[in-house]
């Protein structure tokens, strides 16, 4: 039984309609069933509409917001329908939306938009640039993200055949500036000194004075710093580990690394930039994960072996592959710790026009019928990537005065951990060469958040307590986060030692 | 030291706006303060103008409403202007506003304007009528409603130099058909079986919402009943006996007559129509109190003098000049106890073509030339307003099961408490015969309860409490109303054991 969303019938006895005012019968009757809540003008005006209209029978829907409760929604009758509320991941490329039952917990849709801010750049800095200082622009955007948001719910909404009305709730979770944008907010800030967001714990909000078309109240999670948005601290609470007392590390690679350590006693984040190479934003043939990106390669007895998205023939190579790629390159001997590429390994290796590169589908495997090659130049460019988010780790672990061993649990968060090799990524040295079992994929964590937030598997308060509670740390502003870079662009890693189920591959290789 | 409203200088410290988000410094210097207020969306993106506006040094005005903070205003730097809130008493005739200084209690100015709801009828029925199944009615209503406090706003902030932003509350109490009025409610509730307001306890409503020029929040003085609105609530709370032992009685009488009695044990109220006799409704030359009308009256060794208001000549009269008039009358023996006037006792009282009538103004007396008469019909329609308002305080005694003796305080509100002669009334029997130190006039008491509620002297909770304690009496519903309306309507009182002093006076005059 989730506490945080109720439904209350109210039935007016004609000696109570009587002898009292409409809204001393409303608040009576709400005081009866053990509730206070306060109707705002608007409520009010509406409540008078709807209370002669149901003919004094009608059913109150209550969101608790700490103490307070809040009237969600009122409909005339007994209504018996299911609480329906909406969890939302806002992030910068796509959003997506889960309309739930919220007493059940059943999953009743699940949609994916693309997110039309995305007319107005497809990085984020091209979309604080626009807003900035125009205060009409930032409107714009906040119309935008709001009409992808109801574009989304109208969708969800028809698949299970209800009215967008009967949504009383929404819990939404996006990187910080997403949430700015949604709020209508200045951005700017996001990327000027002293690099801090307007708004962290925003709390719940109206949904009509956002001009959304459900009912009801969002809840935008809160942001721990800049970098470190609504979108992790969702994540970090949907695995729950901010209760427990096993230690646990949470990670979120993309074009940022977004992490945190912790458990019931400390939390400790950071952020940074990580680079474009896990989204495919290096060599002349990186793509994101679409139809003929090459998602997996294996590298058996000198032979290279790939499949495709959709098994179609390659067209380019996405992340994954490009993990593969070098995981097995390095284990198979075709390149050596510090990326360079062994002519003499493999035939597919060659020289281009620019540079030494390796082949990973020829033009019988590709689709234009021209060798796919990735060079050493991308894997410069993919080893300062892999480099960054190594040294966040390091640089957490650090901070918190823990080795690796000390983590119990290691949450792999996004594409990055739904669609990487697990091996492949400790083999180049992106994650600590931890346990196996110690990683756990969570997938789309920040939709999950907010579905269990939804779910009522934790509050809107300790939501915004978690976030507060993150010691945050800027990577880039630690003293020694470029010599720890250095290190780091080895692979796997200098220090041998640190990856030994690496080293023993490789050493078994060597014998070979 | 009021309690309810703060002024709030927060100054942001550079480390603190460096290392927190606008809002959560914001939160926190005000929990460093000692408070805790949210900010609802609208209040939000104006807090986010205003921050960097002001530089990180603001001046907050909160509000309290029952447990909770509200965010009344926003203003930049460290003001020290003084906290400003506005007491209205809005009237179906007149509106009456003050501009205060809550700290110091200084009344800034007042002002009173002609509500320009009379546009739509001088009587309220009409302008419930006009309103009835039309909401753009009662929205035209709502506004002309709204303009009218506007209007007084910006006069009595331009007389004491301030701008209407800077007034942060406002306590207003008119009856309960003027607040639903303002609130834009259906009114035709009020004249319709069962007779109940849609609302009784308004609470705290933004000003912004309702469309006032004046900043923060405005309270509506709840009402106990349909009759019973929150201008008595109002009234009833400024003269304290809410909260003492002393029985005391609060009686204002008009169109309807509204009492209430009791201490802080008990309260009851009951209110009635009057009819219009009190607010010269009677008479050929019955007129509002206005220059030319006779005002007072006396009569000595035979000889008829009055008073006119501005000392012109005669025009009409007014209602306490019938009430000098008639008691004057009695106690002279030009009329009797049943209302007659004897020709015998005065050259004055003759016949005219509309019966026999006292002249109260001869021809040279009259501003017209044409003598001015009161006739006997007059005076029975006079009678049955007296015998309803005496009625009226004689059902509350039963209710509460005391003799008038108990009674420590009579309280007299408005226009007729403050203008009508007290001899007079009690001579005439509009009054019970009480020890004369026990009644006080307390005037308008409905901006008076206004006012004491901003400058602190209760809460609005209080007031809420003592609207909802208060036991109500239609008095019309009673069994035995009619049957005490006919012993009533005798000069002073059928029974004149109940009527000492004026049984004394008419002995005297018997005797001469």
């Amino acid at each position: 039984m989730i506490d945080w969303l109720k439904k209350v019938h109210l039935e007016f006895s004609e000696s109570a309609r009587d002898s009292a005012a409409d809204l001393d019968c409303f608040h009576r009757a709400l005081q009866e069933a053990g509730y206070d809540a306060q109707l705002d003008y608007a409520q009010m005006l509406r409540f008078y509409e709807l209370i002669r209209e149901a003919d004094y029978n009608l059913t109150v829907t209550l969101l608790r917001d700490g103490k307070n409760w809040r009237v969600a929604a009122m409909e005339a009758g007994d209504s018996a329908a299911p609480l329906y509320a909406l969890a939302v991941d806002l992030g910068s490329t796509t959003v997506s939306m889960r309309l739930l039952n919220v007493e059940s917990g059943a999953v009743l849709a699940e949609c994916t938009h693309r997110n039309a801010q995305r007319e107005y750049g497809d990085d984020i800095l091209s979309r604080i640039f626009y807003t900035t200082y125009d205060p009409a622009r930032r409107k714009e955007l906040q119309r935008v993200t709001v009409d992808t948001l109801n574009g989304l719910i109208r969708e969800v909404c028809a698949a299970a055949e209800i009215a967008p009305e009967q949504c009383c709730a929404m819990a939404l979770a996006g990187n910080t500036a997403m949430v700015h944008f949604l709020l209508g907010l200045d951005t700017f800030c996001l990327f000027h000194t002293p690099f801090l967001p307007r708004i962290r714990r925003v709390g719940w909000i109206d949904c009509a004075e956002l001009g959304l078309c459900c009912a009801g109240y969002i809840y935008c999670f809160p942001c721990t710093a800049n970098y470190l948005g609504g979108d992790i601290i969702s994540g970090v609470l949907s695995t729950g580990f901010t209760k427990k007392d096993e230690i646990s590390l949470f990670v979120d690679i993309g074009t940022n690394g977004e992490m945190v350590i912790g458990n019931r006693h400390f939390l400790i984040g950071g952020a940074g930039a990580a680079g474009p190479a896990l989204e495919a934003g290096i060599s002349k043939s990186g793509m994101r994960a679409r139809a003929g990106a090459v998602d997996s390669i294996r590298i058996e007895n000198g032979e290279l072996r790939f499949t495709t998205i959709g098994g179609e023939k390659a067209r380019g190579i996405c992340g994954s592959g490009i993990v593969d790629l070098l995981a097995e390159m390095l284990l198979a001997g075709w390149m050596d710790g510090k990326g360079y590429l062994n002519e003499k390994a493999s035939g597919r290796i060659r020289e281009f026009e620019d540079g030494r590169a390796v082949v990973y589908a020829d033009e019988s495997e590709s689709e234009s019928g021209e060798p796919l090659y990735f060079t050493e130049a991308d894997i410069r460019l993919f080893t300062d990537t892999k480099a960054a988010a190594h040294t966040m780790v390091e640089l957490l672990l650090q901070a918190a005065g823990l080795p690796v061993e000390a983590v119990d649990n290691i949450y792999l968060a996004g594409a990055f951990g739904r669609h990487m090799d697990l091996e492949s990524c400790i083999t180049i040295g992106i994650y600590p060469d931890a346990p196996r079992d110690r990683f756990i994929n969570v997938g789309n964590s920040s939709l999950q958040g907010a579905t269990d937030l939804l779910l009522g598997r934790f509050t809107s308060e300790e939501a915004d307590k978690v976030a507060e509670e993150i010691f945050y740390l800027e990577f880039a502003m630690e003293e020694n986060f470029m010599a720890l870079m250095q290190a780091a662009c080895f692979y796997p890693y200098t220090d041998l030692t640190q990856y030994p189920t690496v080293a023993e591959k490789l050493k078994k290789l060597q014998t070979n």
